[in-house]
């Protein structure tokens, strides 16, 4: 079969093969929207196709429809978006799904590969603008965000996720030729290997970041001759609506059955994951969102194959450093960044008692938690910086955990920040919070020692340097965590800290401050999530994620005889 | 740190490399003992050595004593051996494997294979013979079975392990270099990322193949940074435990804590198999057995990674052949080799009811089954052959199964050939048995829809070949089978069951016949295990046998300024 599509996409993906192996900076698309090709169309274009869907039953071609349901509420204008996505009868799509991968499974892993280069430049050239307003009022998040975070940084790591699953696959040789002795007889075997994709994958979609992971799992297993069934939050449905129409499109054009990639959307009322998990046709699960449905997504999908990418509490060391106000500021953006609402986002600074060593002195504990609230404040009291740090809040239900700490933080904390709303200057209705930053000691772990999702940060009295890594490191093992930051001048802390983390499994940040959020993860470079804490078990992108999606079959038998043998 | 024993050992691991990717017949190991260097000195040196372990203690300096087990008892003569092992404190055992992995995990992946290439070479040198003597009076091979299948095969797996951990190790570059304009700053990152081990990794070795399936698994836990801990079956210790001290002593040796590899021996009585696999610090476990233990360990040993090699129903579809007695005499022979107590062992034999299409002419159902019980008959029948062949039992459990099966045959199939004792020429006193061959209809399937351990095979009448096939498909993707043999001449046919058995993953030989054991799977060349169907999860050894077994955390910090950056 023709791989026209690989050689269309060819160089772009031997140049991210390469820089996966290298991993420096790269991608090829710009990193800003104001740099898009004719932006100032594609823009408006891509915001009235949003606008168009708006109110109105989302047009999707695919098997198995028995209603429609749609709740989606924009963070922005607190306004249902009134879009009614097809309903699916499950057992219809799994039929469906598994009737498709016959073709899928029997093209080359290149000719796959071609494809879906193909639809994630389909997704970008004429659908980046109309997810980046999908993903702004579904999930909550800031304009550039949307753009960046999900869509081209997104699309960069699904393009990783096909890098690694070609690594995968060109590990197995298709044919070989095997000849030994065996007494007096010469055994010669011609024998052949597939690729053999597992089954039927269900890739769930968080409310707030939907893109971002998806995309890869979704790579990831369509590159391994899988078909998936997407699973979005009933919150936000539309970015993966989006994306599957698109892959769908681009699937058919290529020659190959649609239905490897469909939608199956459900309602907070009557939720569909446990069905979708435990149905016997299931042989991925790639799971995105809370720390307790993952938990009981790794121990009840079996015998499927799970990853998972849940939350922790993410952990800052303040031990010392050359530049504290850089070091707040930079944290304190960090901190802000979409509200909190990232699996990346750092929840807990740890201090010692005796405070941070500066080039002036040391600055006491509570100097250094107040003037980090100062921080904090001088992003949230701005609305024009709040709405591009903090942007919306995605659920009603992030309020009232807010609402919920900040009496907890009353009885066992001192709070240093009380959270408000601010005034969003394009949405005056926007659902909006500034941080809760609370001041407490580690004999309240109970405030602190488990993810709160949303804007809230927890400033941490420790004995000494050394007692704040510990206890952040073990809170990392224990409760989980993806991220992690330290500031410290002791190149000897250092190591140490580096050596603990790796062991707890949160990916460093050394006193890096400046414009980059803290905890920006560079596709093709920085690895995210590392599978050895309770905040996740997979990697994006290690060979771990892609090498079992499929397996080898095989099959031998004895050579025909070559000319130079007798044939009798 | 010095990477001596890496090169000593380079260029046979560079020459198992390229061999991984071109999967053709090489091994560094000769095929049958009479070909091992000095093999006249070095195979009554080695049974010297097993000789003087029996009836005695087996010294193992390894922490946690609290005791003394052993239960073992030769096949081939029916006495205890006598051997007493040290029963371990299992939290002691968790505990030094941990602190152990501290140097292990830290020194570089070619340092780690240096090393196990040495404990391989080590094996091979000077416990070879020992060894073979050890499986052969615990699980019952043949000498020659026991030198090649659990001896230099064993050990050729245990470097395609090393072969396939070394390729997912290299595809993590230690250090990047990553630069980026955010806004008007230029932020250049210093990046390392280590492979960081899982943790604790615990080895099930089975009773019947103790070596060759558990040196790969350690082999891949150990080369990825983990320790590991070795749970043999009660009934086969002795295999498992030269392997434990040897490995120790080459760790020592290299500068190693030697409790990276420790023993957990338990009895029939009060096994340690659940406490071991729900253990907190348990990160991996490897387990070969009992398909019903194996699922519950799939089932129960989350968070930790589990990779499982049980059983299934090993089929065979006999629709045309070119010369059915050279067919029959390969079935027959691989029915009895070993007893049929290997996972691989053909069990059920589907045939059209119109029987199978020779150049001769059509040959009645009746007549094949007939047939092929004289084939066999032929085995059982002469001692020497049968010794060579059937060897013994290893586990008196099985002879109870085959009445078993003999009784239920009665009422639901014929009985082609009675099993028997077989008088070994070497050792009067052997557990032995010749095969129990039934025919049946696919009416019947309880009587071979699951594996029945031990020499048992079962003719199945089918309605047509595609029926044959069906069933047989149908058969391994509910119940599980790891080989799959065909015998046609219809390339349509063929095609077809390729397909067929690639989806019920069970690795398929075709019109294989002549003295290689139908069932023969070669190191580097063959892979065992699909995971696609109830007979495991896992596979030797594709990447993912070994990507998991470590993670990748990273730590990222500004980089220092280079000399013509300037430093103010």
């Amino acid at each position: 079969m023709s791989s026209a599509l690989f050689e269309k996409h060819r160089s772009r993906f031997e140049r991210a093969q390469q820089v996966c192996r290298v991993r420096d900076c790269w991608s090829p698309f710009p990193d800003m929207p104001a740099k898009y090709p004719d932006a100032a169309a594609a823009q408006p274009r891509g915001a009235a196709a949003f606008g168009a869907q708006l109110g109105r039953a989302f047009e999707l071609d695919q098997p198995g429809r028995i209603g429609q349901l749609g709740q989606e509420c924009s963070p922005y204008t607190q306004q249902p978006l009134g879009i009614a996505y097809p309903q699916a009868d499950i057992d219809v799509l799994f039929h469906a799904a598994r009737h498709a991968m016959r073709g899928w499974a029997a093209a080359s892993p290149q000719h796959r590969v071609g494809v879906l280069m193909e639809a994630l430049d389909v997704l970008y050239r004429e659908h980046l603008f109309e997810i980046q307003q999908a993903v702004m009022h579904t999930a909550g998040q800031s304009a550039n965000m949307a753009y960046a975070g999900s869509g081209v940084n997104a699309l960069d790591r699904g393009i990783e996720a096909l890098v690694y699953a070609a690594q995968a696959l060109q590990a197995v040789t298709p044919h070989a030729r095997w000849e030994r002795r065996f007494g007096a007889a010469q055994i010669v075997l011609e024998k052949s290997y597939r690729a053999t994709p597992r089954g039927v994958a269900v890739c769930f979609a968080c409310a707030t970041f939907p893109t971002w992971n998806a995309w890869p799992s979704m790579l990831a297993s369509l590159a391994t001759g899988n078909a998936v069934i997407v699973k979005p939050h009933p919150g936000s449905v539309l970015p993966m609506a989006i994306t599957v129409r698109a892959l769908r499109r681009v699937l058919d054009a290529a020659g190959f059955d649609p239905n490897l990639v469909t939608l199956a959307v459900d309602s907070v009322e009557a939720p569909l994951g446990k069905r979708l998990v435990q149905h016997p046709a299931t042989a991925i699960v790639d799971f995105t969102g809370s720390a307790a449905f993952g938990q009981w997504v790794e121990r009840n999908a079996h015998p499927a194959l799970v990853f998972t990418e849940t939350s922790g509490c993410n952990t800052v060391v303040l031990e010392s450093t050359d530049d504290l106000d850089a070091a707040l500021r930079a944290l304190a953006t960090t901190m802000c960044m979409f509200s909190a609402q990232m699996c990346t986002s750092p929840q807990n600074v740890y201090v010692p008692r005796g405070g941070v060593a500066t080039p002036g002195g040391q600055v006491p504990f509570d100097e250094v938690s107040e003037r980090l609230a100062e921080a904090i404040d001088a992003v949230g009291n701005e609305p024009k910086k709040a709405a591009m740090i903090l942007a919306a809040i995605q659920s009603p239900s992030t309020l009232a955990l807010i609402d919920q700490m900040r009496s907890a933080a009353g009885r066992s904390g001192r709070v240093l920040l009380e959270p408000q709303p601010y005034v969003h200057p394009d949405f005056a209705n926007a659902r909006t919070s500034t941080p809760l930053l609370v001041q407490t000691s580690t004999r309240h772990g109970e405030l602190y020692r488990e993810e709160r999702f949303g804007p809230m940060g927890f400033v941490i009295e420790c004995e000494d340097a050394d007692d704040a890594l510990t206890q952040a490191t073990n809170d990392v093992q224990r409760h989980g965590g993806l991220t992690a930051f330290l500031y410290s001048r002791d190149e000897c802390f250092i190591s140490q800290a580096e050596a603990a983390y790796a062991q707890a499994g949160a990916q460093l940040t050394i006193n890096l401050s400046g414009p980059m959020p803290l905890n920006f993860a560079a596709a093709y470079s920085d690895y995210h999530v590392t599978g050895l804490n309770p905040a996740g078990n997979a990697s994006l992108t290690d060979l771990a994620f892609v090498a079992g999606r499929f397996r080898i079959t095989q099959s031998r038998r004895p050579a025909a005889p070559t000319a130079q043998e007798p044939t009798a």
